[in-house]
């Protein structure tokens, strides 16, 4: 009889995560079984468990964003950099499994993050279908899946502590169009805006601001990267609005973004930008509700750019396996995930990553 | 004792417009002054007389696109073209005489239609201090004035039919970058509305579809080059979104043009597009509310672009011109101006112009 | 036994076009049998035919570009647009049909045409391996390609008349960024260039002017939409040059497109081009041997940019469909293919071909 | 009678250097004169020695960057941040101190720095007409000039060290569009390559390659932040080729500059950029002879964009402000300015500036 594998499933929405048992699959040629090291509790795992997200086919195993070493190969199996792979090796894989290659945004409008039928590791396939997230000791990377050695010098806890977070920021940086010296505003010290401002300052920013709270992470963002942090945490919107203007000689900022997910977050940032200036919006994962704006005074006589990021491609995420090569020197990434839990923790990860007292939760199946 | 100009004074929000006489002024050597043949009656001259932009020095003189001939100059003058003007040309001159090169608006961000010293005809210079409005017997063009001879198949009133909407319209495109085969989606038949639906037409754009009221703006809309038509009156918002998904392929529009100018219709313009498309927000000169919109699934899952469009520079005064000269053969852009009023039928023409019963009114001074 | 499919095969470069039989093969599920209505002898097959690309599994089926009716399906086949098709159909496929998806090409540089293992139809693919060129009475489509319906204005003359040089086209004008008004210069008459003109004369371009030879070209570069031409014979590259800055104000093109292949043409191209303007390079399909510029006259005080343009994508094919609906009806796309000729006429279709007499020959394998 | 000013005067191509005597001159109303702290001796000066620019109006002070405190002020003067200058100020200025803004270049082509009336300090003006060059204890600042505070950290010494060749620079990476883990490869390690290099490792670079010699500058490169260096002497172009393939998975360098100015460098640039990459052409700043590349091969099959970069605009000068108050704590542009003369000692400066025995000698005409 073939051996077992412990994965902590997600069963309905509020219902408290279950630790089940998976036989350890049968891979098909080219398939792998990756030994999880880390995997993460991220900001969409609490709004899956909440059901904010349509169409998941629960029950699921979370875990999106995962990393450890290759367990078990079945024929040739070769990074995305075309070298060979062996068991043993540290990896990362992109957690987005497949997309169409056919329909209109996968063809024609290069979104393919918009693609209808992609699959996302730990959101989008049921357990029954197998090992596809990583809240488990295993993960099944099928045919296809990009996978990449983890750089030597990258640990586990750094992939981990960038995760999902690092990804889309790397999209959000694209999406930003940073010249030399502008100052960048970001909303939130979650996953998201904590890499977004480490990446804005190493991306020629002359001033990085970070909105958030609590003072902990916004401590925290200060060591990834930010000059100045505005806690959220007992200031108004205009204060928040007067601070900025009066760091940027009263005109606001060149580029802000939005990782902050709350319909007056969206409100407040319109305000924060420059006439002519960006606002990159992407920490609405889920439906907060609606926001209120002017369309004259905060888009059309402001010359504003408001642009979505949603989602990442491959090469997001092989330039956050570069930038964590490059940064992650000077850049504390391990110190996003302030806590590990086992699988049998999850459900308090689950509360805590809620409770935003911490930036994000670990996950190490090894602990139990 | 000099000649006398009579010229139509607006002298503060709501009050009727007055007919007053003013001296022809004394030129500086690079001045001139303009025989108009005809100016403008658009929505920005509805708003100046409701009081809605702010800092506007009343009394004015309104009309801020106008077209004619060299009535005197002094000295030499050169169009923008480089060649010498002469008494009797026809020409047209761009609206907007000075920004201060200085800021950052203008120095930084390339955007000068931000900039805070920016003066426009009709607009920002009270009647005290000279002919700076169309709604005259004469405008006076002062040194450094952007002058472009009229080409010659374009008449006077196919200038003044695109007029400021047409500019706008330039400068939309130019925001908008249209691929080839687009669908472009246009809220709102008005002034800019029209012209922008005839240059997306010109410029590639697969499907051009005008949404509006009344039948008759529609009507024109066709002409100038809408390949369809929605009416606003009498279809709901979620109705008009079915006929451009069933236009789209259930996508959404590339491109969609916001030229309505009601809150309503900005919220209803995010839906229409498609994921990862375009909006082009241009038709809030003024301020008519708020308007609501989900972060969520409007912006950010959306991975849209939302761009605001104000103003315009020289250089789609000029583009303007060519596009005029290019496509007036089959854009009937003369018959924007539906009705022509004399200085005396000013007030008239106010209350038409607001009223939506013409896209515009034309002002020539000759009829009294 | 079963049926035999008659192709002409190019067994070696230089060597004589020899018509062959291979057995109608057994279809995969999703894989489909097109009837042959017209494939095209175009440049690159003259290419082909000196031996002049690297890495061609002589012997092959020429024949990239194809059209015809759905002969036989396997299974369920669905068209690019989600419907399904039908035995019957009129369909035309995109001729690259596969890439790796995973290669830097492909995934970080957003450059697919650039992927290594590339393979498009009557290129790329041995003739032992199966029918992948049109040069065939039969053409098989492998489960994947990209199949749209043809739509019903477009006619099968119309869809080869474009060909691959609108596919490229199509890429052309997306790297182009025409903005509306500009002048564009296209050096080169055949297909590339008429399809070039056509597009950039729809585009929104403000003049356009195309430089080649022979006369019957240039006329029928008027009627495909260039506003002026300027033929090769007897005159020199100053001559053009000049007439080029006489239709500009002194100034130069806008944008220039290349579409001649010749390294002489690159030299004037480079010349042509205003300060600031950009060029085009999509000629240069195969090596003609070196160019002379001057880095600082042509490029770094000419502030210019040029841009290699490579192949085509999914979406130029998609949208040169498009295209080919919209702008059928004013452009002549199937006056490109001037003669036609059965699979026995090959060798003395491509020395037409090569001749340049005509811009393109067309192949109808049921004229035997 | 009135003070007198001592200025290094270039009397004609190839004439020793000498000092003249001018009459400090009477101020126009927001007309200023700067005490030259530091004006500097760069490439543009040996070429301008050499009578290499056209047009140039011999005699003329050179000295086009230039650094110092406001000796007199004429009624009330304003830096471009709007506060008001004092005498006694440390500032610098902007050195392109006219453009026509009425050309197509100004006004439709956004590219001022190719304005034929463009007017640059130690170039474009005669001695004769006033101290418009920075080898001069005073230079005249014309009303209009864009002058900025130099900020509190900024040493002369720094921004001189950074010079032309940084706003040369800043205009540069704005031309690049780096994205986040780019390859950069500088060819060329004078002032412009290691202000480029420098840049390009603050603006997201994930690995940053300088060729260029001799070893000086190369250490200096890794100082400014290059992570690797490759030597002109005793390296091949075959050499240098295979090196930065070895760098980069054998694909090429996202990004090359060229900062070298002579077309060999062009020649092999284009060489080193990878496929779909860009190629950025600073370095021609006069015609040092023809290139010869393949278009082919070079241009059209890589799908490379060459964009030629010339001069720079006002946003170039405020951002190499920041740019130089952000980063110049880390990065030692003084160390740019190896050696300081006198205005007695510019023959011998010109001579060691053309030997490239140091990347830039500074000019202090304090020194006698």
């Amino acid at each position: 009889m073939g051996a077992m594998v412990r994965a902590a499933v997600m069963p309905a929405p509020r219902a408290p995560i279950e630790i089940r048992e998976f036989p350890e699959p049968d891979l098909p040629p080219g398939g792998a079984l990756l030994a999880t090291a880390l995997s993460e509790v991220c900001g969409t795992d609490v709004h899956l468990w909440h059901g904010r997200l349509s169409g998941v086919p629960y029950p699921i195993i979370p875990g999106h964003v995962t990393t450890g070493t290759l367990h078990a190969i079945r024929g040739s199996l070769s990074g995305i950099d075309g070298r060979r792979l062996r068991e043993g090796d540290r990896v990362a894989f992109f957690d987005v499994h497949r997309t169409c290659g056919r329909c209109a945004a996968c063809t024609v409008h290069r979104t393919p993050t918009r693609c209808p039928a992609r699959r996302v590791y730990g959101i989008t396939d049921p357990a029954a279908e197998g090992l596809f997230g990583g809240w488990a000791e295993q993960v099944y990377l099928e045919p296809g899946v990009v996978i990449a050695p983890l750089p030597d010098r990258v640990s586990f806890e750094a992939y981990i502590g960038g995760g999902c977070g690092l990804l889309t920021s790397v999209h959000i940086l694209e999406r930003a169009h940073l010249s030399l010296g502008d100052t960048v505003v970001v909303q939130g010290a979650g996953a998201v805006g904590l890499s977004a401002a480490a990446l804005a300052r190493r991306s020629g920013a002359g001033l990085v601001v970070v909105i958030g709270a609590p003072q902990s992470r916004l401590d925290l963002a200060r060591r990834m990267g930010a000059d100045e942090v505005i806690g959220l945490d007992g200031t108004s919107a205009a204060e928040r609005l007067d601070r900025v203007l009066a760091l940027t000689g009263g005109l606001g900022a060149d580029v802000v973004i939005e990782a902050a997910g709350s319909p007056r977050a969206f409100e407040e940032g319109v305000r924060l930008a420059r006439n002519g200036g960006a606002y990159v919006v992407a920490g609405h994962y889920t439906d907060t509700g609606a926001s209120t704006i002017n369309a004259h005074h905060d888009v059309n006589r402001k010359h504003l750019d408001i642009r979505g990021c949603w989602g990442s491609e491959v090469r997001h995420f092989l330039r956050a396996l570069r930038a964590l090569e490059r940064f992650g020197g000077e850049v504390p990434w391990q110190d996003i995930g302030a806590r590990t839990y086992g699988l049998g923790g999850l459900n308090e990860a689950l509360a805590e990553a809620e409770s935003l007292a911490i930036p994000k939760a670990l996950v190490d199946p090894r602990l139990g």
